[in-house]
């Protein structure tokens, strides 16, 4: 029997000069931007929604809750990162995404991040739509 | 006679270590955040009033309409640049400032920024009111 | 007689979540950021060398001596800028960019930006490098 | 008997205007800015060395491994968080750091960012040098 295939939504970085520091390695920080970049990716290419109208126009906002992130190699001006996302947990309003930059099939950085469906309006945790779920379903990892 | 001496408001800035590219110089377009910061801090304390308490109490904001850089000599990691701010130009609505970056009295970086003051809900050019115009009228220039 | 017309290079950018201030409006300083990103964009695709290779390998740079900018329009989350860069001045070691941000045909921001080539070692301004001013000589304005 | 009271090292940051997204909250990547800030803080002033001279004289480093990030509560422009930094972990070569960012006493974010001493020159591990394993020893929890 084959293993049970995990999909993910995959999309590319690149380093830019402004992102690394006086050694020419990417700025931890900076790591914290290419993940929301992914995330929005994530949004507008796999969901086929842009994350902007989503909070724009549904007044649905999926704020940060939790990350846990490994550095396990270092990133260098000029690199084109590939950011690979799967979903580790899908609750109610919770949604745990996993993101793994790699370059070159080596494994730089991965992150769990956790998100709550909230409404911008009182920032309260509600239920992820349905039409949102389905999607992030697909990515759901096999263990999850 | 002695000359006319222009006073200024003068803030110190620090250099970060994610300011700066790999060669160790403050990478360019974080300039633009240094002058932001100093225009922030020249509200705080020579205003007197802070910056978003002007924007979200008095619905009135500051937008950039121009900019004029002259980048002389770099900044590096760790250094701590004095930056001077006088008015160059004091209109109806639009205000000109000019900021002097220094380190050990070399002179880095000299910037005019033009701004023009606004109805935040319209984005109208409006009078500079009476109590920022005296605040700014002592920064003026000899010349301006 | 038709007009001399002008070749740009012409990319696209993208206003992200980070980018813009509690007005929904790209905050200024993040335009530096857009400059510089079309200048790598530039490097890579128009001149066909990744700038991080220019500095890297043959140790030569083009920093920041003189920006002019203009802002006319405020850009928005969600938006994707073009922007067309054309030369208004190539000297023996001195490269003027003229940066046009356009949304829907409306100019948001326009920028001069002068930068001077320089040997990094030294930071001395040194001459264009032939194969480099050819290509910059593409993108010259017809009255430069 | 009192209970074993933890030092820590206390600095004050300001959320900028150009920290917060369009609901006027900080955006979560410019927190990871704000952890380093807290970092240099802690150099200059508790180790009393700054970080720079670190990096630049000593040639060592202290890369970020490891992060957990909890969010409890959003931050908005114009507050001014405190940060108390605390050493839940002190190995040979590794550091862990834990960071309190309050706001009126509500706890708002905290932070566990495991770094490792590296020389520079080879990125390998090394142990901590004693003058500053003595200077993390007085921020060391109690049941670190």
């Amino acid at each position: 029997m084959t293993p049970a295939r995990t999909k993910s939504f995959t999309t590319q970085l690149q380093v830019r000069f402004g992102d690394v520091d006086p050694a020419g390695i990417v700025y931890f920080p900076k790591i914290y931007d290419y993940l929301h970049e992914a995330f929005e990716d994530l949004w507008d290419i796999h969901v086929g929604r842009r994350y902007y109208h989503v909070l724009g126009e549904q007044q649905i906002g999926f704020p940060l809750v939790h990350s846990e992130v490994d550095f396990k190699h270092p990133m260098h001006f000029g690199e084109r990162p590939i950011v690979k996302v799967t979903c580790f947990k899908l609750g109610r309003s919770s949604l745990g995404l996993r993101y793994k930059m790699e370059i070159d099939d080596v494994l730089c950085v991965e992150a769990e991040m956790t998100v709550v469906c909230v409404d911008l309006e009182d920032l309260k945790s509600r239920e992820i739509p349905a039409e949102y779920r389905a999607k992030f379903q697909e990515l759901l990892e096999p263990n999850a």
